[in-house]
Protein backbone atom coordinates (compact mmCIF):
# COMPACT_ATOMS: atom_id res chain seq x y z
CA UNK A 1 0.00 0.00 0.00
CA UNK A 2 1.53 3.76 -0.96
CA UNK A 3 1.72 5.63 2.44
CA UNK A 4 -0.19 8.99 2.66
CA UNK A 5 1.19 11.91 2.37
CA UNK A 6 1.16 13.66 5.33
CA UNK A 7 0.83 17.34 4.94
CA UNK A 8 0.06 20.28 7.54
CA UNK A 9 -1.56 23.72 6.55
CA UNK A 10 0.02 26.51 8.90
CA UNK A 11 -2.31 29.89 8.70
CA UNK A 12 -3.41 31.37 5.75
CA UNK A 13 -7.01 33.03 4.57
CA UNK A 14 -10.44 32.08 2.29
CA UNK A 15 -8.32 31.59 -0.44
CA UNK A 16 -6.64 28.37 1.63
CA UNK A 17 -10.07 27.01 2.19
CA UNK A 18 -10.73 26.50 -1.39
CA UNK A 19 -7.48 24.86 -1.38
CA UNK A 20 -7.72 22.35 1.73
CA UNK A 21 -10.91 21.31 -0.01
CA UNK A 22 -9.52 20.67 -3.13
CA UNK A 23 -6.40 19.16 -1.69
CA UNK A 24 -8.72 16.95 0.83
CA UNK A 25 -10.14 15.14 -1.97
CA UNK A 26 -7.37 13.34 -2.83
CA UNK A 27 -7.16 9.60 -0.95
CA UNK A 28 -3.12 9.75 -0.55
CA UNK A 29 -3.12 12.84 1.31
CA UNK A 30 -3.42 13.23 4.82
CA UNK A 31 -4.04 16.83 6.17
CA UNK A 32 -3.60 18.57 9.86
CA UNK A 33 -5.02 21.65 9.80
CA UNK A 34 -2.86 24.93 12.40
CA UNK A 35 -4.21 28.30 13.17
CA UNK A 36 -7.85 27.55 11.91
CA UNK A 37 -10.09 27.28 15.39
CA UNK A 38 -12.37 29.92 15.07
CA UNK A 39 -13.35 28.75 11.63
CA UNK A 40 -17.00 27.37 11.48
CA UNK A 41 -16.93 25.12 8.59
CA UNK A 42 -15.57 21.63 9.07
CA UNK A 43 -13.67 19.73 6.41
CA UNK A 44 -14.12 16.18 5.93
CA UNK A 45 -11.13 13.78 6.88
CA UNK A 46 -8.99 16.96 7.74
CA UNK A 47 -8.07 17.55 11.43
CA UNK A 48 -7.30 20.82 13.65
CA UNK A 49 -4.61 20.13 15.83
CA UNK A 50 -1.98 22.57 17.48
CA UNK A 51 1.61 23.98 16.78
CA UNK A 52 2.60 21.73 19.63
CA UNK A 53 1.07 18.46 18.76
CA UNK A 54 1.96 18.71 15.54
CA UNK A 55 4.17 15.40 14.34
CA UNK A 56 6.58 17.56 12.59
CA UNK A 57 9.51 14.21 11.88
CA UNK A 58 6.10 12.71 9.88
CA UNK A 59 5.29 15.56 7.35
CA UNK A 60 5.86 15.60 3.92
CA UNK A 61 5.35 19.12 3.33
CA UNK A 62 4.38 22.51 4.87
CA UNK A 63 1.95 25.04 3.41
CA UNK A 64 2.19 28.39 5.06
CA UNK A 65 0.66 31.73 4.30
CA UNK A 66 0.36 33.65 0.85
CA UNK A 67 2.57 36.38 2.53
CA UNK A 68 5.43 34.07 4.15
CA UNK A 69 6.66 34.75 7.03
CA UNK A 70 7.28 38.22 8.80
CA UNK A 71 10.48 39.41 10.19
CA UNK A 72 9.55 38.44 13.68
CA UNK A 73 8.77 34.46 12.90
CA UNK A 74 4.79 35.07 13.11
CA UNK A 75 2.46 33.95 9.98
CA UNK A 76 -0.71 35.16 9.44
CA UNK A 77 -3.73 33.65 10.62
CA UNK A 78 -6.75 35.00 9.67
CA UNK A 79 -9.24 32.48 10.83
CA UNK A 80 -7.39 31.91 14.62
CA UNK A 81 -7.07 34.39 17.49
CA UNK A 82 -3.82 32.87 18.44
CA UNK A 83 -0.22 34.08 17.52
CA UNK A 84 1.91 31.37 15.67
CA UNK A 85 5.44 31.57 15.73
CA UNK A 86 7.83 29.80 13.57
CA UNK A 87 11.66 28.62 14.09
CA UNK A 88 14.95 28.03 12.39
CA UNK A 89 14.86 25.14 15.40
CA UNK A 90 11.05 24.13 14.38
CA UNK A 91 12.12 24.06 10.22
CA UNK A 92 15.21 21.93 11.24
CA UNK A 93 12.48 19.15 12.89
CA UNK A 94 11.25 19.03 9.05
CA UNK A 95 12.30 15.57 7.70
CA UNK A 96 14.75 16.73 4.70
CA UNK A 97 12.48 15.91 2.08
CA UNK A 98 9.98 18.03 3.19
CA UNK A 99 8.36 20.44 0.74
CA UNK A 100 7.86 24.03 1.77
CA UNK A 101 5.17 25.96 0.37
CA UNK A 102 4.39 29.98 0.73
CA UNK A 103 3.15 32.23 -1.59
CA UNK A 104 6.49 34.57 -1.51
CA UNK A 105 9.57 33.85 -0.08
CA UNK A 106 10.47 36.32 3.19
CA UNK A 107 13.98 37.49 4.18
CA UNK A 108 12.94 35.55 7.58
CA UNK A 109 11.37 32.62 5.92
CA UNK A 110 14.01 32.02 3.31
CA UNK A 111 16.86 31.79 5.66
CA UNK A 112 15.03 29.28 7.74
CA UNK A 113 14.51 26.72 5.03
CA UNK A 114 18.24 27.72 3.88
CA UNK A 115 19.47 26.72 7.65
CA UNK A 116 17.35 23.93 7.57
CA UNK A 117 18.43 22.85 4.32
CA UNK A 118 14.70 22.38 2.69
CA UNK A 119 13.19 23.35 -0.51
CA UNK A 120 10.86 26.20 -0.87
CA UNK A 121 8.15 26.55 -3.29
CA UNK A 122 7.09 30.08 -3.31
CA UNK A 123 3.99 29.73 -5.15
CA UNK A 124 3.49 33.14 -6.30
CA UNK A 125 6.94 33.07 -8.30
CA UNK A 126 5.74 30.15 -10.60
CA UNK A 127 4.85 31.29 -14.09
CA UNK A 128 1.72 28.23 -13.63
CA UNK A 129 0.20 29.97 -10.56
CA UNK A 130 1.00 33.56 -12.15
CA UNK A 131 -0.86 32.16 -15.52
CA UNK A 132 -3.70 30.82 -13.70
CA UNK A 133 -4.04 33.55 -11.38
CA UNK A 134 -4.09 36.41 -14.40
CA UNK A 135 -7.69 35.13 -15.24
CA UNK A 136 -9.27 36.70 -12.09
CA UNK A 137 -6.93 39.36 -11.46
CA UNK A 138 -8.24 40.29 -15.21
CA UNK A 139 -11.85 39.74 -13.98
CA UNK A 140 -11.17 42.14 -11.10
CA UNK A 141 -9.99 44.78 -13.96
CA UNK A 142 -12.53 44.78 -16.19
CA UNK A 143 -14.96 45.32 -13.22
CA UNK A 144 -12.89 48.10 -11.72
CA UNK A 145 -12.75 49.47 -15.41
CA UNK A 146 -16.81 49.09 -15.42
CA UNK A 147 -16.74 50.87 -12.12
CA UNK A 148 -14.52 53.97 -12.56
CA UNK A 149 -16.07 55.22 -16.37
CA UNK A 150 -19.20 55.82 -17.35
CA UNK A 151 -17.89 54.40 -21.31
CA UNK A 152 -18.07 51.42 -22.14
CA UNK A 153 -15.12 49.21 -22.68
CA UNK A 154 -16.52 48.22 -25.83
CA UNK A 155 -14.90 51.09 -28.39
CA UNK A 156 -13.25 52.73 -25.98
CA UNK A 157 -9.19 53.07 -26.56
CA UNK A 158 -7.28 50.88 -23.97
CA UNK A 159 -3.38 50.48 -23.68
CA UNK A 160 -1.77 47.53 -21.94
CA UNK A 161 1.48 47.84 -20.92
CA UNK A 162 3.79 44.58 -20.87
CA UNK A 163 2.75 41.45 -22.80
CA UNK A 164 3.88 39.33 -20.13
CA UNK A 165 1.45 36.36 -18.20
CA UNK A 166 -0.67 38.97 -16.97
CA UNK A 167 -0.45 41.90 -19.90
CA UNK A 168 -0.92 39.08 -22.51
CA UNK A 169 -4.23 38.34 -20.53
CA UNK A 170 -5.70 41.62 -19.94
CA UNK A 171 -4.89 42.48 -24.12
CA UNK A 172 -6.59 39.57 -24.83
CA UNK A 173 -10.26 39.59 -22.80
CA UNK A 174 -10.32 43.81 -23.46
CA UNK A 175 -9.86 43.32 -27.13
CA UNK A 176 -12.81 40.39 -26.98
CA UNK A 177 -14.91 42.28 -25.00
CA UNK A 178 -14.71 45.21 -28.37
CA UNK A 179 -11.98 47.29 -27.24
CA UNK A 180 -9.87 48.55 -28.71
CA UNK A 181 -6.39 47.60 -27.54
CA UNK A 182 -3.07 48.74 -27.82
CA UNK A 183 0.30 47.15 -26.34
CA UNK A 184 3.12 49.13 -25.42
CA UNK A 185 6.09 46.26 -24.98
CA UNK A 186 9.94 46.15 -25.43
CA UNK A 187 10.55 43.01 -26.42
CA UNK A 188 10.44 42.25 -30.47
CA UNK A 189 9.04 38.87 -29.63
CA UNK A 190 5.92 40.27 -27.45
CA UNK A 191 5.34 43.51 -30.20
CA UNK A 192 5.65 40.03 -32.66
CA UNK A 193 2.05 38.45 -30.27
CA UNK A 194 0.51 41.56 -30.28
CA UNK A 195 0.52 41.58 -33.72
CA UNK A 196 -0.57 38.16 -34.49
CA UNK A 197 -3.58 38.28 -32.01
CA UNK A 198 -4.82 41.39 -33.88
CA UNK A 199 -4.01 43.76 -31.71
CA UNK A 200 -1.68 47.36 -32.20
CA UNK A 201 1.48 48.00 -30.68
CA UNK A 202 4.00 50.11 -30.16
CA UNK A 203 7.53 50.45 -28.70
CA UNK A 204 7.04 51.53 -24.75
CA UNK A 205 9.31 54.23 -25.14
CA UNK A 206 7.03 55.65 -27.66
CA UNK A 207 4.32 55.98 -25.12
CA UNK A 208 3.90 59.37 -24.60
CA UNK A 209 2.50 59.58 -28.79
CA UNK A 210 -0.23 57.65 -27.62
CA UNK A 211 -1.50 58.41 -24.16
CA UNK A 212 -3.41 61.80 -25.33
CA UNK A 213 -5.46 59.30 -27.51
CA UNK A 214 -6.32 56.83 -24.67
CA UNK A 215 -9.29 55.74 -22.45
CA UNK A 216 -7.73 53.26 -19.88
CA UNK A 217 -4.08 52.43 -19.15
CA UNK A 218 -3.90 49.32 -17.82
CA UNK A 219 -0.16 48.87 -16.94
CA UNK A 220 1.61 45.12 -15.62
CA UNK A 221 5.36 46.74 -15.70
CA UNK A 222 6.86 46.54 -12.62
CA UNK A 223 8.85 49.80 -12.88
CA UNK A 224 7.80 53.54 -13.65
CA UNK A 225 6.69 53.56 -17.23
CA UNK A 226 3.51 55.92 -16.94
CA UNK A 227 5.50 58.92 -15.72
CA UNK A 228 4.93 62.39 -15.54
CA UNK A 229 5.33 63.10 -19.09
CA UNK A 230 3.37 60.13 -20.26
CA UNK A 231 0.48 61.18 -17.69
CA UNK A 232 0.73 64.89 -19.03
CA UNK A 233 -1.42 64.59 -22.72
CA UNK A 234 -3.82 62.46 -21.26
CA UNK A 235 -7.65 63.59 -21.63
CA UNK A 236 -9.38 64.26 -18.35
CA UNK A 237 -11.72 60.88 -18.24
CA UNK A 238 -8.39 58.49 -18.63
CA UNK A 239 -8.62 56.14 -16.19
CA UNK A 240 -5.20 54.08 -15.01
CA UNK A 241 -5.45 50.80 -13.76
CA UNK A 242 -2.12 49.56 -12.16
CA UNK A 243 -1.68 45.82 -11.86
CA UNK A 244 2.47 46.08 -11.15
CA UNK A 245 3.79 44.72 -8.04
CA UNK A 246 4.79 47.64 -5.38
CA UNK A 247 5.45 50.28 -5.96
CA UNK A 248 3.98 49.92 -9.42
CA UNK A 249 4.58 51.46 -12.31
CA UNK A 250 2.74 54.83 -12.60
CA UNK A 251 3.75 58.31 -10.81
CA UNK A 252 0.33 58.67 -8.89
CA UNK A 253 1.21 61.63 -6.90
CA UNK A 254 1.51 63.23 -11.18
CA UNK A 255 -1.65 61.77 -11.93
CA UNK A 256 -3.32 63.16 -8.67
CA UNK A 257 -1.85 66.43 -9.27
CA UNK A 258 -3.04 66.27 -13.19
CA UNK A 259 -6.68 64.68 -12.05
CA UNK A 260 -6.61 61.94 -13.47
CA UNK A 261 -8.16 59.01 -11.76
CA UNK A 262 -5.03 56.51 -10.93
CA UNK A 263 -5.53 53.33 -9.08
CA UNK A 264 -2.96 50.57 -7.58
CA UNK A 265 -4.84 47.64 -7.61
CA UNK A 266 -3.31 44.63 -6.42
CA UNK A 267 -4.77 41.23 -5.04
CA UNK A 268 -7.36 40.73 -7.22
CA UNK A 269 -7.81 37.35 -7.40
CA UNK A 270 -8.30 37.02 -3.49
CA UNK A 271 -10.84 39.87 -3.77
CA UNK A 272 -12.92 38.87 -6.78
CA UNK A 273 -12.38 34.59 -7.02
CA UNK A 274 -11.22 33.55 -3.41
CA UNK A 275 -12.63 30.01 -4.14
CA UNK A 276 -11.15 30.22 -7.77
CA UNK A 277 -8.00 31.62 -6.42
CA UNK A 278 -7.76 29.12 -3.81
CA UNK A 279 -8.85 26.32 -6.19
CA UNK A 280 -6.01 27.34 -8.16
CA UNK A 281 -3.69 27.20 -5.47
CA UNK A 282 -5.19 23.62 -4.64
CA UNK A 283 -4.48 22.20 -8.14
CA UNK A 284 -0.92 23.24 -8.42
CA UNK A 285 0.31 22.28 -4.76
CA UNK A 286 -1.21 19.12 -5.66
CA UNK A 287 0.30 18.52 -9.18
CA UNK A 288 4.01 19.06 -7.26
CA UNK A 289 3.71 17.38 -4.71
CA UNK A 290 2.90 14.28 -7.17
CA UNK A 291 5.49 14.61 -9.39
CA UNK A 292 7.85 14.89 -5.85
CA UNK A 293 6.09 11.87 -4.90
CA UNK A 294 6.12 9.57 -8.10
CA UNK A 295 10.16 11.41 -8.03
CA UNK A 296 10.79 9.84 -4.85
CA UNK A 297 9.58 6.39 -5.54
CA UNK A 298 11.82 6.00 -8.85
CA UNK B 1 -29.00 77.12 -48.27
CA UNK B 2 -30.53 74.22 -46.36
CA UNK B 3 -32.53 75.59 -43.51
CA UNK B 4 -31.33 73.72 -40.21
CA UNK B 5 -33.79 71.66 -38.62
CA UNK B 6 -35.31 72.76 -35.07
CA UNK B 7 -34.98 70.28 -32.24
CA UNK B 8 -36.64 70.73 -28.50
CA UNK B 9 -35.57 68.39 -26.11
CA UNK B 10 -37.70 68.53 -22.78
CA UNK B 11 -36.30 67.53 -20.13
CA UNK B 12 -34.58 63.85 -19.08
CA UNK B 13 -31.21 62.53 -17.24
CA UNK B 14 -27.47 62.42 -16.90
CA UNK B 15 -27.56 60.55 -20.77
CA UNK B 16 -29.50 63.16 -22.27
CA UNK B 17 -26.39 65.59 -21.72
CA UNK B 18 -24.51 63.30 -23.99
CA UNK B 19 -27.02 62.73 -26.54
CA UNK B 20 -27.22 66.88 -26.40
CA UNK B 21 -23.69 67.35 -26.47
CA UNK B 22 -23.65 64.58 -30.20
CA UNK B 23 -26.76 66.23 -31.25
CA UNK B 24 -25.45 69.90 -31.32
CA UNK B 25 -22.48 68.96 -32.98
CA UNK B 26 -24.45 68.78 -36.64
CA UNK B 27 -24.23 71.86 -38.06
CA UNK B 28 -27.58 71.52 -39.29
CA UNK B 29 -29.36 71.53 -36.14
CA UNK B 30 -30.95 73.91 -34.00
CA UNK B 31 -31.72 72.68 -30.30
CA UNK B 32 -33.30 74.29 -27.32
CA UNK B 33 -33.67 72.59 -24.29
CA UNK B 34 -36.58 72.64 -22.01
CA UNK B 35 -36.43 71.30 -18.04
CA UNK B 36 -32.57 71.68 -17.69
CA UNK B 37 -31.84 74.78 -15.74
CA UNK B 38 -30.32 73.61 -12.61
CA UNK B 39 -27.45 72.28 -15.03
CA UNK B 40 -24.19 73.34 -14.00
CA UNK B 41 -22.21 72.60 -17.50
CA UNK B 42 -23.23 74.56 -21.07
CA UNK B 43 -23.51 73.42 -24.67
CA UNK B 44 -21.69 75.35 -27.80
CA UNK B 45 -24.77 76.54 -29.62
CA UNK B 46 -27.24 75.38 -27.54
CA UNK B 47 -29.98 77.60 -25.96
CA UNK B 48 -32.03 77.45 -22.78
CA UNK B 49 -35.96 78.54 -22.95
CA UNK B 50 -38.51 77.98 -20.83
CA UNK B 51 -41.61 76.25 -22.19
CA UNK B 52 -43.88 79.03 -22.91
CA UNK B 53 -41.11 80.88 -25.01
CA UNK B 54 -40.36 77.90 -27.24
CA UNK B 55 -41.49 79.00 -31.00
CA UNK B 56 -43.43 75.08 -31.04
CA UNK B 57 -45.09 75.90 -34.67
CA UNK B 58 -41.50 76.06 -36.15
CA UNK B 59 -39.98 72.67 -34.60
CA UNK B 60 -38.85 69.81 -36.76
CA UNK B 61 -38.53 67.63 -33.85
CA UNK B 62 -39.48 67.11 -30.02
CA UNK B 63 -37.47 65.07 -27.66
CA UNK B 64 -38.40 63.57 -24.60
CA UNK B 65 -37.50 62.17 -21.95
CA UNK B 66 -36.90 57.97 -22.10
CA UNK B 67 -39.93 56.82 -19.57
CA UNK B 68 -42.12 59.72 -21.74
CA UNK B 69 -44.94 61.40 -20.37
CA UNK B 70 -46.60 60.09 -16.87
CA UNK B 71 -50.59 59.01 -16.69
CA UNK B 72 -50.99 63.26 -14.97
CA UNK B 73 -49.31 64.70 -18.48
CA UNK B 74 -45.70 65.32 -16.65
CA UNK B 75 -42.42 64.69 -18.09
CA UNK B 76 -39.28 63.86 -16.11
CA UNK B 77 -36.65 66.79 -15.57
CA UNK B 78 -33.78 65.75 -13.69
CA UNK B 79 -32.03 68.59 -14.46
CA UNK B 80 -34.64 71.39 -13.28
CA UNK B 81 -36.84 72.04 -10.18
CA UNK B 82 -40.05 72.95 -12.42
CA UNK B 83 -42.20 70.88 -13.33
CA UNK B 84 -43.13 70.52 -17.23
CA UNK B 85 -46.92 69.06 -18.62
CA UNK B 86 -47.54 68.58 -21.48
CA UNK B 87 -51.54 68.66 -22.97
CA UNK B 88 -53.00 67.43 -26.15
CA UNK B 89 -53.30 70.94 -26.92
CA UNK B 90 -49.62 72.14 -26.71
CA UNK B 91 -48.62 68.87 -29.57
CA UNK B 92 -51.60 69.81 -31.60
CA UNK B 93 -49.42 73.48 -32.31
CA UNK B 94 -46.84 71.13 -33.61
CA UNK B 95 -45.94 71.15 -37.37
CA UNK B 96 -47.28 67.84 -38.46
CA UNK B 97 -43.91 66.58 -39.83
CA UNK B 98 -42.76 67.05 -36.51
CA UNK B 99 -41.58 63.95 -35.16
CA UNK B 100 -41.75 63.03 -31.24
CA UNK B 101 -38.80 61.11 -30.07
CA UNK B 102 -39.24 59.39 -26.41
CA UNK B 103 -37.93 56.23 -24.84
CA UNK B 104 -41.52 54.80 -24.28
CA UNK B 105 -44.75 54.85 -25.73
CA UNK B 106 -47.00 55.56 -22.42
CA UNK B 107 -50.52 55.76 -22.73
CA UNK B 108 -50.77 59.19 -22.21
CA UNK B 109 -48.11 60.20 -24.73
CA UNK B 110 -49.84 58.11 -27.24
CA UNK B 111 -52.98 59.77 -26.89
CA UNK B 112 -51.73 63.01 -27.28
CA UNK B 113 -49.76 62.23 -30.78
CA UNK B 114 -52.54 60.35 -31.89
CA UNK B 115 -55.03 63.20 -31.08
CA UNK B 116 -52.42 65.75 -32.31
CA UNK B 117 -51.71 63.37 -35.86
CA UNK B 118 -48.29 63.10 -35.37
CA UNK B 119 -45.40 60.45 -35.58
CA UNK B 120 -44.18 58.81 -32.53
CA UNK B 121 -40.87 57.32 -32.16
CA UNK B 122 -40.49 54.97 -29.38
CA UNK B 123 -36.25 55.05 -29.38
CA UNK B 124 -36.29 51.54 -27.01
CA UNK B 125 -39.20 49.88 -29.33
CA UNK B 126 -36.05 49.77 -31.96
CA UNK B 127 -34.00 47.54 -32.74
CA UNK B 128 -31.05 49.53 -33.49
CA UNK B 129 -30.67 51.18 -30.36
CA UNK B 130 -31.78 47.43 -28.28
CA UNK B 131 -29.01 46.09 -29.92
CA UNK B 132 -26.46 49.32 -29.42
CA UNK B 133 -28.07 49.12 -25.52
CA UNK B 134 -26.91 44.85 -25.52
CA UNK B 135 -23.56 46.40 -25.24
CA UNK B 136 -23.69 48.34 -21.87
CA UNK B 137 -26.25 46.08 -20.39
CA UNK B 138 -23.59 42.68 -20.76
CA UNK B 139 -20.68 45.29 -19.24
CA UNK B 140 -22.80 45.50 -15.90
CA UNK B 141 -24.13 42.27 -16.56
CA UNK B 142 -20.68 41.11 -16.23
CA UNK B 143 -20.03 43.44 -13.59
CA UNK B 144 -22.88 42.01 -11.14
CA UNK B 145 -21.64 38.45 -12.09
CA UNK B 146 -18.20 39.35 -10.84
CA UNK B 147 -19.67 41.03 -7.84
CA UNK B 148 -21.68 38.75 -6.80
CA UNK B 149 -19.71 35.68 -7.01
CA UNK B 150 -16.61 34.50 -5.46
CA UNK B 151 -15.52 32.71 -8.28
CA UNK B 152 -14.47 33.93 -11.81
CA UNK B 153 -16.59 33.53 -14.84
CA UNK B 154 -14.15 31.96 -16.62
CA UNK B 155 -14.82 27.97 -16.80
CA UNK B 156 -17.66 28.56 -15.11
CA UNK B 157 -21.14 27.42 -16.15
CA UNK B 158 -23.36 29.79 -17.51
CA UNK B 159 -26.97 29.43 -18.73
CA UNK B 160 -28.20 32.09 -20.77
CA UNK B 161 -31.88 32.38 -21.57
CA UNK B 162 -33.24 33.86 -24.69
CA UNK B 163 -31.30 34.42 -27.71
CA UNK B 164 -32.97 37.81 -29.04
CA UNK B 165 -31.07 41.58 -29.00
CA UNK B 166 -29.87 41.50 -25.39
CA UNK B 167 -29.33 37.42 -25.35
CA UNK B 168 -26.66 37.16 -27.96
CA UNK B 169 -24.48 39.65 -27.04
CA UNK B 170 -24.74 38.09 -23.23
CA UNK B 171 -24.19 34.63 -24.29
CA UNK B 172 -21.53 35.67 -27.09
CA UNK B 173 -18.91 38.11 -24.48
CA UNK B 174 -19.24 35.76 -21.56
CA UNK B 175 -18.21 32.95 -24.07
CA UNK B 176 -15.14 35.53 -25.23
CA UNK B 177 -14.21 35.44 -21.29
CA UNK B 178 -13.96 31.70 -21.45
CA UNK B 179 -17.20 30.50 -19.54
CA UNK B 180 -18.85 27.22 -20.58
CA UNK B 181 -22.31 29.24 -22.19
CA UNK B 182 -25.18 27.04 -22.52
CA UNK B 183 -28.12 28.84 -24.27
CA UNK B 184 -31.63 28.19 -23.62
CA UNK B 185 -34.14 29.04 -26.72
CA UNK B 186 -37.31 28.26 -27.95
CA UNK B 187 -36.94 29.10 -31.92
CA UNK B 188 -35.29 26.23 -34.01
CA UNK B 189 -32.98 29.42 -35.67
CA UNK B 190 -31.72 30.83 -32.11
CA UNK B 191 -30.58 26.92 -31.13
CA UNK B 192 -29.05 26.77 -34.39
CA UNK B 193 -27.24 30.26 -33.97
CA UNK B 194 -25.83 29.27 -31.03
CA UNK B 195 -24.17 25.89 -32.13
CA UNK B 196 -22.81 28.13 -35.08
CA UNK B 197 -21.46 30.37 -32.22
CA UNK B 198 -19.52 27.31 -30.92
CA UNK B 199 -22.13 27.07 -27.79
CA UNK B 200 -24.63 24.14 -26.52
CA UNK B 201 -28.29 24.56 -26.68
CA UNK B 202 -31.15 23.42 -25.40
CA UNK B 203 -35.00 24.11 -25.92
CA UNK B 204 -36.15 26.27 -23.27
CA UNK B 205 -38.86 23.63 -22.00
CA UNK B 206 -36.04 21.18 -21.02
CA UNK B 207 -34.50 23.99 -18.74
CA UNK B 208 -34.80 22.19 -15.18
CA UNK B 209 -32.49 19.63 -16.38
CA UNK B 210 -29.92 22.25 -17.00
CA UNK B 211 -30.22 24.57 -13.60
CA UNK B 212 -28.65 22.04 -11.05
CA UNK B 213 -25.31 21.86 -12.94
CA UNK B 214 -25.09 26.08 -13.28
CA UNK B 215 -23.02 28.35 -12.09
CA UNK B 216 -24.69 31.53 -13.14
CA UNK B 217 -28.57 31.92 -15.30
CA UNK B 218 -28.88 34.75 -16.74
CA UNK B 219 -32.46 35.11 -17.83
CA UNK B 220 -33.30 37.51 -21.38
CA UNK B 221 -37.07 36.23 -21.56
CA UNK B 222 -39.72 38.78 -20.56
CA UNK B 223 -42.22 35.68 -18.99
CA UNK B 224 -41.97 33.37 -16.38
CA UNK B 225 -39.66 30.99 -17.34
CA UNK B 226 -37.62 30.39 -14.18
CA UNK B 227 -40.12 29.08 -11.59
CA UNK B 228 -39.82 26.87 -8.77
CA UNK B 229 -39.34 23.95 -10.58
CA UNK B 230 -35.89 25.46 -12.31
CA UNK B 231 -35.36 26.76 -9.26
CA UNK B 232 -35.31 24.07 -6.70
CA UNK B 233 -32.52 21.72 -8.07
CA UNK B 234 -29.73 24.42 -8.09
CA UNK B 235 -26.67 24.58 -6.15
CA UNK B 236 -26.81 27.38 -3.49
CA UNK B 237 -23.79 29.18 -5.21
CA UNK B 238 -25.30 30.08 -8.32
CA UNK B 239 -26.33 32.86 -9.03
CA UNK B 240 -29.39 34.84 -11.17
CA UNK B 241 -29.40 37.52 -12.88
CA UNK B 242 -32.53 38.76 -14.70
CA UNK B 243 -32.34 41.07 -17.92
CA UNK B 244 -36.18 40.51 -18.84
CA UNK B 245 -37.96 44.47 -18.34
CA UNK B 246 -40.62 44.28 -15.12
CA UNK B 247 -42.23 41.56 -13.75
CA UNK B 248 -38.84 39.67 -15.67
CA UNK B 249 -38.72 36.24 -16.09
CA UNK B 250 -37.65 34.32 -12.27
CA UNK B 251 -39.56 33.35 -9.36
CA UNK B 252 -38.08 35.95 -7.34
CA UNK B 253 -40.32 34.72 -3.89
CA UNK B 254 -39.32 31.39 -4.63
CA UNK B 255 -35.45 32.02 -4.81
CA UNK B 256 -35.41 33.98 -1.59
CA UNK B 257 -37.27 31.09 -0.01
CA UNK B 258 -34.85 28.75 -1.40
CA UNK B 259 -31.48 31.13 -0.71
CA UNK B 260 -30.80 31.43 -3.84
CA UNK B 261 -29.78 34.87 -4.88
CA UNK B 262 -31.33 36.33 -7.64
CA UNK B 263 -31.59 39.77 -9.04
CA UNK B 264 -33.50 41.87 -11.25
CA UNK B 265 -30.88 44.11 -13.13
CA UNK B 266 -32.70 46.71 -14.97
CA UNK B 267 -31.83 49.90 -16.43
CA UNK B 268 -28.05 48.96 -17.07
CA UNK B 269 -26.67 50.82 -20.06
CA UNK B 270 -27.75 54.30 -17.67
CA UNK B 271 -26.22 52.78 -14.85
CA UNK B 272 -22.88 51.59 -15.88
CA UNK B 273 -22.19 53.88 -18.73
CA UNK B 274 -24.18 56.68 -18.89
CA UNK B 275 -21.95 58.17 -21.92
CA UNK B 276 -22.40 55.82 -23.91
CA UNK B 277 -26.01 55.23 -23.30
CA UNK B 278 -26.28 59.11 -24.49
CA UNK B 279 -23.92 58.50 -27.10
CA UNK B 280 -26.34 55.63 -28.67
CA UNK B 281 -29.46 58.01 -28.44
CA UNK B 282 -27.43 60.82 -29.91
CA UNK B 283 -26.65 58.60 -32.98
CA UNK B 284 -29.64 56.89 -33.76
CA UNK B 285 -31.88 60.39 -33.44
CA UNK B 286 -29.34 61.69 -35.87
CA UNK B 287 -29.89 58.82 -38.27
CA UNK B 288 -33.68 59.01 -37.95
CA UNK B 289 -33.97 62.88 -38.54
CA UNK B 290 -31.57 63.02 -41.46
CA UNK B 291 -33.74 60.33 -43.51
CA UNK B 292 -36.72 61.88 -42.27
CA UNK B 293 -35.13 65.53 -43.65
CA UNK B 294 -33.76 63.76 -46.62
CA UNK B 295 -36.89 61.50 -47.19
CA UNK B 296 -38.97 64.97 -47.48
CA UNK B 297 -36.07 67.03 -49.90
CA UNK B 298 -37.03 64.45 -52.88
Amino acid sequence: MVRTKNIAVLGGDARYLEMIKNLSRSSDLTIQLVGFNQLNQGFTDVKQVELEDLQVTDLDAVILPIPGINKDGYIETVFSDKNIKLTVDWFKKLPSHCLVFSGIATEYLTNCVKEANLQLVPLMNRNDVAIYNSIPTVEGTIMIAIQNTDFTIHSSKVIVLGLGRVGLSVASKFSGLGAEVIVGARKKEDIARANEMGLKAFHISELTAYTPNCDILINTVPSLVVDDEAIKPMQSHTLIIDLASKPGGVDFDYAKKRGINALHSLGLPGMVAPKTAGEILGIVIEQILREAFQGRKK
